[in-house]
C-alpha cells in the first residue's frame, strides 16, 4: 500500500485541477493491479484525495450523501492504493489498486458489468458476493 | 468496429443517467482492447453518445469549445469502438477501443502519464508522436 507525506499531498493537490466539475470535484477511476479491470468511476473533492493519499485507501466524495466516503467502509471491501496517476490536463485520477473482495455494491467484482448488446444490457459481470449477506 | 442501430441507440440513451453532471454529461473512459491501458477520460452528452454508437468512432462533448468532438478529428488518431459497457448506476461509460496512433494530444499513447512520485510528477508515458508534427 502506498501512502504520501503531507508535504507531497499539499504539492499534488495544488497541481490538480478541481475547477471543471461543480462542487470542486475530479473523476477518479480505479483499476485492478492484477487484472487491469476498471473497477469503479466516482468523484473526489480535495479532502477525499487527501484522505486517499494519507491513508492508502481510496476515498470518494458522495454527492447524494454530501460527505466523504471511504470505499468499502460498510462492506469491508476496501481498495488499497498502489499508484496514483493523473492525465495530461491534471483533471482526473487513475488509481491502481489492490481490490479486497469486490468493488460493486451489487456484488460484482467490477461496477462495469452491463454490456450494450442486441438492444439491451447483457450482464458480463463476475458475481463475488450477495449484497443481502453483506449490507445488513 | 461496432455500430448500433438507431432503435438500439434510442433504447440505450433512455436507460443511461445524464442527470448527474451539469450540462447533461456522463464521464466516458476509453480502454485499449489489446493492452488494457486506460487511454482517456472525457465527457459526453446524449448527442456525443449517439454519434459514437452510430459511427463506431468515439465522440465526446468539449465543454471548453461547447461542441461535439470526434476523438482524433485533427490528428487522425481515431478510436474505433469495439464494445460499450456501463456501470451499476448507468451514469458512466467504459468504451473498449482500438486506438489508432495515440490517444493523447501531447503525443503519448495514453493521457495518463503523470505518476505521483517523490513529491512530483514522474513521466511514465510512451511517446508515440511529436505534437508539432501532427497539429499544424
Amino acid at each position: 500500500m502506498k501512502q504520501f507525506s503531507s508535504d507531497d499531498i499539499d504539492n499534488y493537490i495544488k497541481l490538480l485541477d478541481f475547477s471543471k466539475i461543480e462542487g470542486g470535484l475530479i473523476p477518479v477511476i480505479t483499476q485492478d493491479s492484477e487484472t487491469n479491470e476498471i473497477l469503479i468511476l466516482a468523484f473526489a473533492n480535495k479532502e477525499a484525495v487527501r484522505k486517499t493519499m494519507e491513508t492508502g485507501y481510496v476515498h470518494f466524495f458522495s454527492r447524494s450523501r454530501n460527505k466523504i466516503w471511504k470505499k468499502g467502509e460498510s462492506s469491508g471491501y476496501l481498495e488499497e492504493v498502489l499508484d496514483i496517476i493523473t492525465d495530461c490536463d491534471k483533471d482526473s485520477l487513475l488509481i491502481i489498486v489492490k481490490q479486497i473482495g469486490a468493488a460493486c455494491h451489487k456484488g460484482y467484482y467490477s461496477c462495469f458489468f452491463n454490456k450494450l448488446e442486441d438492444g439491451k444490457f447483457k450482464d458480463i459481470g463476475t458475481k463475488i458476493f450477495d449484497p443481502k449477506d453483506v449490507y445488513k
